[in-house]
């Protein structure tokens, strides 16, 4: 049908797949943010998904879809963040390894969520080559399948499962919005928005210190991202080759908002909502915030995808000294 | 029937009268907390009410309720807390007054809360004989209604119906714990759930700062309350003469917990399952996670009535210096 890495038919088969592992979180709603916003905001909360954030669906996807034959070797990859904590998880539940290579650099925070989740940290230098060269490494040696955070099959589709469920809740929205970092969530809900009700807009919002997609999407071709730096760390990352020809040719619109706007946005939803989100997972609420936003009344009815709530409560961005 | 202030059908009745007004509020779990207490943990999160707090449940049911000659003329009350800020949006939503008479010691950030909600605050004094005094003043000139927070028979049987909720969410509990303060969620709790289901166990969990209901309910008559001092500053004051009765009658057990443990549960919920509760919230969370109760193996599912989510960002009891 297409040459994009996945279509609706392997994000329902992943769906079906998960549901037996996966919560299924709840859309909610706050009166006051609809207030500020002149929308009604239809937020579904990824950070009450298991290992607080939506990537537990795609990490719980690869894992679940492993050759028979690899599945005992486990399962390996390199990441610091939620990818890490997810396919811990996920690996965990199936009774399978999980290698995570991570950088000396990593709190201690960061590392012992990975181990809480049976997760066997190997540490590398605080630079790509080494983390690619120590993965490398531990799948030669326990013949784990490398699975990454975003650029694969698997794990784009796992991340569409979220749209499904926003709308098969609110079947109306007029758009849905989410964060892009690697671009594996918001490529996922592309490919199932588009099939399950094609006049919903698709948005997404990027912090201004990691704008690779606005600047790719801008100029219609695949930029890197070098230098990032922004609150948001979970949005720091590449577009990767699968997720970005699906972000080409869908997204409606990219907005970028500042790392005053993405905690501003974060504050409003723990006080207003009571919703503990991560700064990744505020930054599509910081868009909606945004005064062109909340102006342009062509849409209305608004999915938010809230990514996660892993967040050091030990230090709040507005308690920082 | 009985003596009681509020019976099953008065506890129905309100369901349905404030249907339109509240949020079904949703009931999680968490893994993490389960594989912790060695219990399935139902977690009923009326952090999300409007308001932030179950006490709109009650608010709501007593201006609704209030007869049509007085109602125009709004309603009145003396209250810093979640009460306050409830009763502002339930009569700001049938578009009455709401006059708060606050301490002029209430931090600004309380006031604002009430006012944001069209609340019309009188400072007083901050000891009780010039609450109730000027709260008498304002109910005076204003011809309001006066709304306690809890001494009163549509407040509790409004916070009864969220055992209605909980019950139709999940029939099987063995326990249902909630915090107590005046008592007027808990003794909602207790007639609601005897009458749904006669055999769930009835959990009562208050600091050990402030532990009037647990002295009470040992000797079996009413202690006051006197120089309370917890962290959990929903729950400072005294039982009620209506509250009281129900909870001497049908309660199972009064578990008392220290600070230290209330806020290493707050911790917890916020940190695990994301749940971003305040301190009174976080009472009930600390008795099952004591050793006493860990151990109990009477009862596996356990429900929990989150009360609320109102907290200070800005000085969270672990960044406290």
């Amino acid at each position: 049908m297409s040459d994009y890495a996945v279509g609706i038919n392997t994000i329902r088969a992943a769906a079906a797949r998960i549901a037996p592992f996966i919560h299924r979180t709840p859309v909610m709603t706050c009166r006051t943010l609809d207030r500020m916003t002149g929308k009604s905001l239809f937020f579904k909360c990824e950070q009450f998904q298991k290992s607080g954030a939506f990537k537990f669906r795609g990490a719980c996807n690869a894992v679940l879809n492993l050759p028979e034959s690899v599945t005992k070797n486990g399962v390996v990859t390199h990441s610091s963040g939620n990818h890490a904590q997810a396919l811990a998880l996920a690996a965990q539940m199936q009774n399978i390894a999980a290698y995570v290579v991570m950088p000396s650099t990593a709190s201690s925070v960061k590392r012992h969520a990975v181990e809480e989740y049976g997760g066997i940290v190997t540490l590398c230098e605080p630079n790509l080559a080494d983390r690619e060269a120590t993965a490398s490494k531990v799948q030669i040696e326990t013949g784990a399948t490398f699975i990454p955070p975003y650029n694969h099959s698997d794990v784009i589709a796992g991340q569409g499962t979220v749209t499904i469920e926003l709308l098969a809740d609110v079947p109306d929205v007029d758009a849905i919005l989410a964060p892009v970092g690697g671009g594996g969530l918001m490529s996922g809900i592309c490919i199932a928005a588009r099939a399950i009700n094609p006049s919903v807009r698709l948005i997404a919002a990027e912090p201004t210190g990691a704008d690779d997609a606005f600047r790719s999407f801008t100029v219609g071709e695949l930029i890197s991202q070098c230098a990032p730096n922004s609150i948001a760390d979970g949005l720091l990352t590449s577009l990767g080759s699968l997720t970005w020809p699906i972000l080409r040719d869908h997204l409606d619109q990219i907005i970028t908002v500042t790392d005053e706007e993405i905690v501003r946005a974060m504050r409003l939803a723990w006080e207003r909502a009571k919703l503990l989100i991560e700064p990744s997972a505020a930054v599509p609420l910081a868009a909606v915030l945004t005064e062109a936003f909340r102006r342009n009344s062509d849409f209305q009815r608004i999915g938010i995808v809230l990514s996660g709530g892993n967040v050091n409560l030990d230090a709040l961005p507005w308690t920082k000294s």
